[in-house]
């Protein structure tokens, strides 16, 4: 049983850590972007060491206190609040940002939990490599709560997830250990990998507190492409025809719907849209190649090609590096534009590649015997990845519907489990799908889960009632 | 505490197994490549289905048995025998070899445990896609054994480990659960990474029985050279330059010393040198292109530019997919040259990219203080990973040096360590490393390990002894 921060815990605390970690907990720290939990209050620390972050995970686990580690706030299901249980420590990581060594050689960054996202691929930028882990909320996400939920973004096809560009990692164990594991290796096979294991893990395991990190070349020139499709079907076999003719220079493959670009329409009025028209499909192609190819010629062969095949129906390629920056922001914008509109439930699912179509073509017409509603699919279509949201029509409000959200869920993650997929593909379980993983995971490796849950932190303090129900 | 195999237990077995299950226990199945360790006898078991597995890993924790899993039986630490303790099961995958599925326009092969690595790559050439894992052992290697130990090869550059072109396993857990994980896809964060954890635990936490593979396009052209460079240094300013001209393209990039040469001459006169006279140092080069490019220009242009930095002093391009194969078999042929000389001591080390160059430098001195010896180092020197081998002089054998073993590996290991590397890049621990893991492993790392194996596998039963040492 967890017990809540008392005065003399913080008190003893005091006496432990420099003046520097303590802060005023602001409500920013209580509040999640989707607006769907309210944290409570407790403690805010803000280590500016792994030996201080091991200082305190050790007072917690003695005192049986929860930790809620905090990065940028940006995650998307709950895990950076605690809402219910006894008040905890809110470990915030914002003082630990240095970027404490580049080797561009090596193509390796090291950088602490707190660094924020866009401040990593910024110092890459300037040693001359890419960090190309890319995202809609990478002003504000820190690299800590990128690993810790394993992120994923735009570039996944080219690069992979975020644990795909990590090479080792720093963390406080739940025993308040510090596991020194910052090897710039890019192979070391001594023993299970717990790398791995933290990542993803969403703060259940341990507290990262620094991360080496890979970076790429930067490539020399840059593209994009916006191209009507007829469907999600044609979007794949383009897919397949631009690989085959292009290779790993696809960065990015993004599949948007005409109920996006309405989105934007009507809440964002200041991002410019690219067609006077939407299709009602379209994909954003991303390409990175080397020196001696143009992206806009490689772009138009693509499009000429497909063309002929009838995959596409229209097409704009980018003229500039504005021009691919603004297809670019209408991409990106879309977050915004749904929470604006305001979902009634959103979907973060994935599925073998070969089974889009099948969803998408499933999804739809099993949601209407539900109700009838405005459907947002949109994603990283190359990996698999769809983000399939559900909003009220116009004149209603999510309100509306609130006694139909588990219906929705349900209709959707059936079907997603039905296909293969997963009910998570790149947001993690956080609090908000607790209830999905008991229903759809797998018994054997739930089982082993907390198995691995209870023998690293048997007393449940980190990040209690995140992925797995904390005990009653 | 573990208990043998009996005629009890045995019977108990056949009284729940099909027939096809037993079979002869040859001294095959007791050795491994290097003669290090002689396996005891025990009860071997071939199951042919995952279900078959899970019957005799519940009978074994019933019992307390230990269970050796047995891919290819090619690994090079001895995680294949059991010297020690009770006898064991010896539980074979070869009877489950099956190729389960192929998805072309997914790039994802489905193949059970105890398919051959050669067998994957052949399926997936059918399918026109590559299975980009290869290794010298390839023809026996099974790719259960592949995915438990992580293993690396030429061309983990381009593609990665074998942790990373797996997408999903399934296995069985230590206490007889089947864990259902073979979903083709890309992102899928719900819970736990247990496929990361499974590989690399090289059969310490469960059996993999099955594995989603990740396929990747046949490069349309393929080429390879070897280029003379002065020394390491020289070899990975030839990387930087070929990665910044070729991207991606560059396949492979492997270091060798005159020494591999000189062994090759000597013990396997039907392998044909591709130099009338080795240079101290060379690398071989190999490229995968797109359609539109030419591999052996693209290897003179390269050539040209490294002459003109003074990187490279000699170059031979293969002109043919023939030549370009006698150049691999020159470097596939090392692993078993070097065995027929007999090394005192082999070392499968990494180090950062840029340690490289001191590792070597300082490595020959350090040795030399201990004794005269011949040393072939050679490897993935793209990956930072070196084969650092040490062997008597002429007329000596490494019987002569028996006591010189321990002194050889401390200090090949501790210059590793002291620059940041790893005492096992690609082969594993094994048993060959368990004191090696106690030594320079990370103590936070080693407690999580343990307590990790103590939840997933109380009785201890599965490969006891190999990465974690089994308790008294």
């Amino acid at each position: 049983m967890l017990t809540p921060v008392t005065e003399a815990f913080a008190a003893d605390l005091r006496a432990r850590l420099p003046e520097a970690c303590f802060r005023e907990l602001t409500p920013a720290y209580l509040e999640e972007p989707r607006g769907r939990y309210r944290g409570q209050g407790g403690l805010l620390l803000a280590p500016g060491a792994a030996e201080e972050v091991a200082e305190i995970v050790r007072a917690c686990a003695a005192a049986r206190v929860g930790i809620v580690p905090y990065g940028g706030g940006t995650g998307l299901v709950g895990g950076q609040v605690m809402a219910e249980g006894p008040a905890p420590v809110i470990l915030t990581l914002e003082r630990m940002r240095a970027i404490r060594a580049v080797h561009p050689a090596e193509n390796v960054l090291i950088a602490e939990a707190g660094a924020i996202l866009a401040e990593v691929q910024a110092a890459a930028g300037a040693a001359g490599r890419l960090f190309p882990l890319s995202l809609a909320s990478e002003g504000s996400a820190r690299i800590g709560g990128v690993l810790a939920t394993n992120a994923g973004g735009v570039n996944v096809l080219r690069y992979g997830n975020a644990r795909d560009l990590c090479l080792g990692i720093e963390a406080v164990l739940p025993d308040g250990s510090v596991l020194h594991g910052l090897k710039r290796l890019r192979k070391d096979n001594t023993g299970y990998d717990l790398r791995h294991l933290l990542i993803g893990a969403e703060g259940t395991l341990g507290v990262i507190t620094a991360a080496a990190l890979r970076l790429a070349p930067i490539p020399a020139r840059t593209g994009a492409a916006l191209m009507a499709v007829e469907g999600p079907q044609a979007a794949l076999e383009l897919l397949a025809l631009a690989q085959g003719r292009i290779g790993e220079g696809v960065s990015a493959f993004e599949l948007m719907h005409r109920q996006g670009f309405d989105f934007l329409a009507e809440t964002m009025p200041e991002v410019r849209l690219p067609w006077a028209r939407a299709p009602e499909w379209c994909v954003l192609i991303d390409l990175g190649l080397g020196a001696g190819q143009d992206p806009a010629l490689t772009l138009e062969g693509l499009f000429a090609e497909a063309a002929e095949a009838g995959l596409v129906s229209d097409g704009l390629i980018a003229q500039s590096e504005g021009q691919r920056a603004a297809f670019w922001s209408v991409r990106e914008s879309l977050p915004l534009a749904n929470r604006r509109i305001g979902a009634i439930s959103s979907h973060d699912i994935s599925v073998p590649l070969s089974a889009i179509p099948e969803f998408i073509a499933r999804a739809g017409p099993a949601l209407a015997r539900i109700g009838q509603f405005r459907i947002n699919c949109f994603g990283h279509v190359g990996d698999g990845n769809l983000h399939y949201n559900v909003f009220p029509l116009p004149g209603e409000t999510r309100a509306d519907h609130e006694g139909r959200r588990v219906a929705i869920k349900a209709c959707v993650h059936d079907l997603v489990d039905a296909l293969g997929g997963s009910v998570s593909a790149e947001h993690g379980v956080g609090r908000l799908k607790v209830d999905d993983l008991e229903r759809y995971g797998d018994p054997a490796k739930l089982a082993a889960m907390r198995a691995i849950k209870a023998a690293l932190d048997p007393a449940g303090i980190m990040n209690p009632g995140v992925i797995l129900r904390a005990p009653a």
